[in-house]
């Protein structure tokens, strides 16, 4: 972030707060959650009428940390902070943001490492699978305490982008407009043999323990790092990923070892390293499993239109060109679906290098298609 | 296979054979291989003035068993016998067609798991790195020993097709024709990442013992079983695994747990399973690390054009529109560098859903462009 950018939209110092609930949730699974914490922080003021709340639903390896930074962790920047803002495209002087990490997450809501109050050890293997369909149902309760009857906007991409169009179909009355980016109406069998890779990476480390590591003092590192990296390359499109690294060298030569050589070899050992010190397995997998899961038109026989029809909300659907994990094709199932409902919709193919994380990039075009729809948006 | 097939073009019983070179062999990392074995496979008669041999370089996976079948073992039908056998686009009632596992390899060739003659122990990690250049050096030294002077083909798809190249550059004059399939005239940024996923998988496993795991009598099967799930999501193309899987449930229903689900998870595993059972580690690390270090261009400051400026044979170079593992555009640089020097060289790009492993389908446009070329080479 330069320091113009922040001068000019920065949401500045922000602070996470904690809304537990105690009335159980039952999940999709058939299984229940006791009482549970939702992490959240926002941003930008809610007004009077409680007309201009705007929900920011995140993908994999993000959290409810998604703009300003923490006092003690200046560096600490949201995920999404080039979008949100005061004067950004997601602008906090107009409305009030909220993000929140997922139950079953590791950044502060209940998840697998908290601790299970029918035992009083950590949930472990025993911490359900959730669904978008419960995270949904999840953010709706907080909707309820913070006394937001219907947001303005629910905006995600990826994973987040599944969530923004659940709430569509889960409920209508309360979402006034969806910005579904860079997502698909369900993943592929390529895109569910890559989280499956992943998934067996972290079960069959021996660090594993069946998923109850929290007991043995020890995590599944080697798993995660595995899993990070493989994911990486679907994040990245091979042109990026061609431009940033190409066959480059780290030393200008080749060594005829196994260390590192190439400097993508370099780039991606550090990245599956670095997360594997922070994020938690048994979230990892959880999250895996709920991208599989996603598939609002299994319960139409397959047909997304009949799974769309409830929805009243105006949609936003952004794609980006160069996305082979989620390509402009998948998005554009959504709009035929929203299209044969005759609901509100605009569509936006983003001409972009980047692949999947296109949609986390500061990119004008893109920006732009945001802001205008953003400003359309009554408060 | 079906009977039709077999009364028609099956070569039938195949006896592998050994030839040891005494001669020590100087690898491309400077590292010098002493007496050595490769093991190989011949179909067909060699004619007296020796000019109808063809050579069929294998690729990651495969072997010196290119067609027919073991006396003992009818149902291990060569991996490329739907193209190899009399009557069949590389017919050896015409051609004398030769299979050899390459050095390193984990098939009857001296490879990490023969026995190192300095230690008398396996060789495990200090078995070297072996190249592109250094296969078809000891293919070539293969060659002198059967009295073949020049080969009217070499032929190769994939891995197999950059030492199909290679033969054209480091001996012009021992090959009349190249056959290049599915080829890519050096590995891309992503390519290499998801090679070095797999090395990454096997190198962490606790049984790999830094190599050495042959004396502890285990092999990495965990890390072997990753790698081979990841590189089958690369060898199908994105549309081939939704025709062959979609979405299907294996029970029909979501169990909201760990076990296999979807049946492309199924098929992976048990792809991942049985290729863990018989594949030598150390071979995948060194097969990837060849594939990784192929960059005839690197030496000519990346002018693939002056590379190829040696070359004398004929080309036909093939690629299919549905592989994103070396796609179209990859098999187009060759064909350009050929161009490039005025090289005799057919191309034909096949309109085919099976992704890389296209190449190993039975596809009448495929074996038609195949057999056509093939039968205008006299012998």
């Amino acid at each position: 972030m330069s320091a113009a950018t922040k001068s000019r939209g920065f949401v500045g110092v922000v602070t996470p707060q904690d809304m537990t609930f105690d009335v159980p949730l039952e999940l999709r699974s058939g299984a229940v959650m006791p009482a549970y914490t939702l992490r959240y922080e926002t941003y930008g003021t809610l007004n009077e009428t409680r007309t201009n709340a705007v929900l920011v639903c995140h993908a994999l390896n993000a959290s409810h940390h998604v703009a300003g930074m923490y006092a003690d962790d200046p560096k600490n920047i949201g995920w999404w902070d080039n979008l949100i803002g005061p004067g950004k495209p997601v602008d906090t002087d107009r409305f009030f943001v909220i993000g929140v990490n997922n139950l079953g997450g590791c950044h502060g809501s209940t998840g697998p490492a908290s601790r299970n109050p029918a035992t009083g050890r950590p949930w472990g293997a025993d911490f359900p699978l959730v669904t978008v369909e419960d995270w949904v149902e999840a953010q709706r309760r907080l909707a309820d305490r913070l006394g937001i009857e219907r947001f303005a906007a629910v905006v995600g991409g990826s994973l987040g982008a599944m969530q923004a169009l659940q709430w569509s179909i889960s409920f209508p009355d309360r979402v006034r407009n969806a910005l579904v980016i860079a997502a698909a109406p369900r993943l592929s069998a390529q895109n569910i043999a890559f989280n499956e890779v992943a998934r067996q990476a972290i079960m069959t480390d021996p660090d594993y323990h069946g998923g109850d590591y929290y007991a043995h003092d020890v995590v599944p590192r080697r798993g995660l790092r595995l899993a990070r990296m493989l994911g990486h390359i679907t994040y990245l499109s091979d042109d990026s990923m061609a431009e940033k690294f190409g066959r480059d060298l780290r030393e200008g030569k080749l060594n005829f070892g196994f260390d590192v050589e190439f400097e993508i070899e370099s780039y991606l050992r550090y990245q599956g390293d670095k997360f594997s010190t922070y994020f938690d397995a048994n979230t990892y997998l959880r999250i895996t499993k709920a991208l599989d899961y996603f598939d609002p038109a299994m319960a139409h026989g397959g047909d997304l239109a009949a799974a769309l029809a409830p929805a009243t909300a105006g949609f936003l659907v952004i794609s980006f060109t160069s996305d082979w994990r989620f390509p402009p094709s998948r998005s554009r199932e959504i709009v035929k679906a929203l299209l044969d409902n005759s609901h509100d919709v605009s569509y936006a193919e983003i001409d972009a290098p980047h692949g999947h994380d296109a949609f986390l990039m500061d990119d004008p075009r893109y920006h732009g298609v945001i802001a205008a729809y953003m400003g359309n948006i009554a408060t």
